[in-house]
């Protein structure tokens, strides 16, 4: 992807305020069209005139390098996501931008969560540096929660003194989501010193689906002041009235934009943000990215304007960027133009006032240094237990003929149910058993050859033959395997180990279907295309193998995040999450 | 006064998020009031939690060392001024919280402009250094324009290499009103640079009366974020739809909320400030400070939580004040009780958790070391030239018959007219002519001994003998003298030469009444009720010598003015200030 080379003009350039006066004719003038105006809410007819990076002024300039007829159209700034894990688009920064931006987003605030667990602030600094000088506006938030729990083995972790250095950098906005939410309210000396970090340096964003009473006035209380784990009104509220900025989350894994939208009025829209969290592939493809937030809060009834507002100056603000998220005089030219408020597709889109995406293509060309660089974390990061086979993955039985815990998974939430039955016994083991759509689940370590595997039972999946899996396994990312006999799972294991990561079927010994990840067992290196035909050859063999769920993966790569209720799998062993330790399979 | 010893409670402290938990007791707990919720716009009937310096929770807590009843009360953030001149009031900051805190206020924004002016960054730092440890929020402001212009004589300057210094202290929030607007306008590159110091290290605020069009297009493009001088319904919204945050004045000098208030809606709201400017020492006891604005606001029709919320959570937030102007867990305890929300007279007041003020009464008490530091400041201000006496006062008339310029004056506006009248003529000289209220005006040079004097004529004070004499004389503050006679005038200035500084009421040679301001010409070192005394007298003694204006030193210290249209008189002359260039007396 090249490397945009668009250097910021200062808003004080003498050159850029002759362009304000009128004295100076704009490099390029968007002419005629509705400006969107995220101060007033209403919409102005005018002419927005550019020069270099920056909007000089909007109103009735007429001398322009270039004009760009906007009559009859809508002039919005470029959308910002609030908050978003880059890593479940499975894309880095360089190709997420190239199908992002035709979406009209223009800036997001990026937490590296993800890729922080597989490879500490390696992989953070690789992403950093592989979003430098594109065209999109990437914040960062300094990952707060690395690991997520000590219920797992993750491949590195984040200490204060790398969030100390992390926050110092400029391009890092916020201390990213304190998903410790218990550590905060119970005042843990560790915790609350990367807290103090991030308060002392640059803001804090939460994380505390839930959280109610004093326990939430606590977690406010300390100075964190968004959230975007609301899935009720009533929590929304809640939180709202104790003055965190609300994101209102709509993503490919959680969906909370019809239950909140209740919630903002025209008197508290300032309050409010949008965001994805998570964004898959296919997903960003077809639906887009904040313009698909947009579209369905405008279908739901949100006044537009309000809705554009909510996904530009809201979060531009909330991240104290005074120079983005509106078409005003001395913002950054990011800009959409859009035929309609309803289907929020641009017909153009400039970032730093050069066009980067028209009708749906993204423009500038990719650059040939592009693969070398990711080259360099492609490192290999799935290390199997040196004598792996698929004994391995053997659940030997205590007893005979008593009942077992095994995970309820909805395919629809992240939130899991704990099931108590009659356990299957065979030869002394724990075996699953298709026919109650009972399946072996198994965790293995891969970051540190530490030999844990961790095995239960999962209900929800329903295929018949078979394995799935996955190195996306939140929040470690270890290798997370689904079938029912040992054989295929292991050999999921092992194509996975070879691939350098990524997520596969396997059937009858045979790998039905393979997509590599090789950045971390998170990432692509290949083009959007590539991933979207392999993603689809995935579900297709998904299918093949009997499993209806859309998209298996998907709840696959949460069964092991053990900071979500009730029942989950972690390299160590079946956790409760209620009760935050270990419970053994037998109930 | 007392160094009010109140070390902020950091956020993260245990036992502070204990109390949040309700597993420790509050150490003040108010309870049972209205709480005002500037974030929801809504009132909820709640206790809050206090816990050093900080709100530990606002809801059902009941556990305290110290309950405050507020039942049947309103419990709201304390108020905060987003922008003021402390010398307007003629009080250093340890005498204005005395005031200010009973009216609710507990934060102010204070731009040290006319002191600059007189002692330059060593006036700025005894300020700062005189309001260290108040119980009040003081932000400050580094002062952008001194002096205000080069067609005036300023006792200092404070150029890019100061501003830096200033805006490096943690106690400076802002680079101050950028009053030179044509300057930002036609890009100057002295001017330039200090905007670009306050945007990279803090924020801009502007100021740029009557601005429009592209030119204000060209002031906002360079970065300035406010604007506290719109005057015009029309002028407030062209200035926010471009993005200014649009602070509504209501002082003593000028008033703007009811022009103002139709701009405001509940969309919109969170785009404006309350702020007085200037604010007058009987005005501030009499009516009050931010709390009579929200009190005019509301008898106007604001919702009473809307103008809360403009006097509270909207400057703390401009000024990137992420814990102040709220109720809210994890905000400072800067809070007032309040019988209702028609009156907003406080009957308690709580600043970082202790109660500085009740019932109109301001609690903590003087410390005697507060004299000896205002002494440090106490420095002769006022140097007349070597061999002044009445014949300095003299304006030679170039011919005879003729007419010349009178400075038309309104006591109700800064703006001047300028009139072309029929000279009056006696022994070569240029004189006043009481019976067409045409009296001498004349501005001393004050600070350097350079000997300027200015003189002039002016229509408007309408006294028939006497003079009245004032070392606030914006924006230099040089020696601004009105009279009829050159003797009493003579006189006037000798005496305030001989006082330090100050303002005073001559006739027949003798010093009616006189109020010493010590401190650089502007501020006094008495009590305010001293002051108030002081300041009834010398308007007692201005109506004795047949001055009907209720307060004529007003007026009398904005001729000086040079950057206010029309006709101004500064030490160099007379200036026309829309030619921008001085003029001479014949017309």
């Amino acid at each position: 992807m090249t490397r945009f080379d668009s250097p910021e003009t200062p808003s004080t350039d003498p050159e850029f305020l002759a362009v304000a006066r009128g004295d100076r004719p704009a490099e390029v003038l968007i002419r005629g069209g509705n400006v969107v105006n995220v101060f007033t809410g209403q919409i102005d007819q005018a002419s927005v005139a550019i020069y270099g990076s920056r909007i000089a002024g909007v109103g009735d300039y007429t001398q322009a390098g270039r004009v760009v007829d906007a009559a009859g159209k809508f002039v919005a700034p470029g959308f910002i996501d609030a908050h978003m894990h880059v890593e479940s688009t499975m894309m880095p920064p360089s190709e997420f931008v190239r199908v992002a931006s035709v979406h009209g987003t223009t800036g997001v605030v990026l937490d590296p969560h993800e890729i922080a667990n597989v490879m500490g602030i390696a992989g953070i600094r690789f992403l950093m540096d592989d979003a430098d000088g594109l065209p999109m506006n990437i914040m960062w938030s300094a990952s707060s929660c690395v690991p997520a729990s000590p219920l797992e083995t993750s491949g590195a972790s984040i200490g204060p003194g790398e969030i100390a250095e992390l926050l110092d950098d400029p391009r890092v906005v916020a201390l990213a989501e304190m998903m410790n939410f218990p550590g905060v309210v119970r005042a843990v000396p560790e915790v609350l010193e990367k807290v103090r970090l991030g308060l002392d340096k640059r803001i804090v964003d939460g994380h505390c689906p839930g959280l109610a009473g004093t326990a939430l006035q606590a977690y406010v209380a300390a100075g964190i002041s968004s959230d975007h784990e609301s899935t009720t009104l009533k929590e929304a509220r809640e939180k709202l009235r104790l003055g965190m900025r609300i994101y209102i989350r709509e993503g490919s894994a959680a969906k909370n934009l019809e239950a909140l939208l209740p919630a903002v009025s025209e008197s508290n829209k300032h309050r409010f943000c949008f965001c994805t969290d998570d964004r898959h592939p296919e997903d960003l493809v077809t639906e887009g990215h904040i313009n698909h937030v947009v579209r369905k809060a405008v279908r739901l009834g949100m006044n537009p304007t309000t809705a554009i507002a909510l996904g530009s100056i809201f979060p531009a603000q909330h991240y104290r960027r005074r120079d983005l998220g509106a078409i005003a005089p001395g913002y950054q030219a990011d800009i959409q133009i859009l035929p309609d408020l309803k289907s929020f597709r641009p017909s153009q889109v400039y970032f730093h006032g050069r066009l980067v995406a028209e009708d749906g293509r993204f423009l500038p060309e990719r650059s040939p240094t592009s693969s070398a660089h990711t080259r360099s974390a492609t490192v290999s990061s799935v290390h199997l237990p040196s004598n792996f086979n698929e004994a391995s993955l053997r659940v030997p039985a205590r007893r005979t003929g008593g009942r077992i815990r095994v995970i309820g998974m909805n395919p629809q939430q992240l939130v899991t149910s704990e099931m108590i039955v009659p356990a299957t016994v065979e030869s002394g083991r724990y075996v699953p058993d298709p026919r109650r759509d009972i399946l072996k689940l198994a965790v293995i370590e891969r970051h540190k050859g530490t030999g844990n595997i961790g095995l239960g039972f999962v209900h929800g999946f329903g295929f018949q033959s078979g394995a799935l899996g996955s190195t996306v396994g939140h929040d470690s990312h270890n290798l997370a395997i689904v079938g029912v006999g040992d054989a295929d799972m292991a050999e999921a294991a092992r194509a996975l180990a070879q691939a350098g990561g990524g997520q596969c079927v396997v059937r009858d010994g045979r790998v039905l279907a393979l997509m590599p990840l090789p950045i971390a067992g998170l990432i692509s290196d290949q083009p959007i295309e590539t991933i979207v035909s392999q993603q689809r050859a995935l579900l297709e063999a998904s299918r093949s193998i009997g499993c209806e769920i859309p998209d298996p993966f998907m709840p696959l790569s949460f069964l092991p995040l053990v900071v979500i209720p009730k029942l989950k799998l972690s390299d160590l062993g079946l956790v409760d999450v209620d009760l935050f330790e270990r419970v053994p399979i037998e109930a």
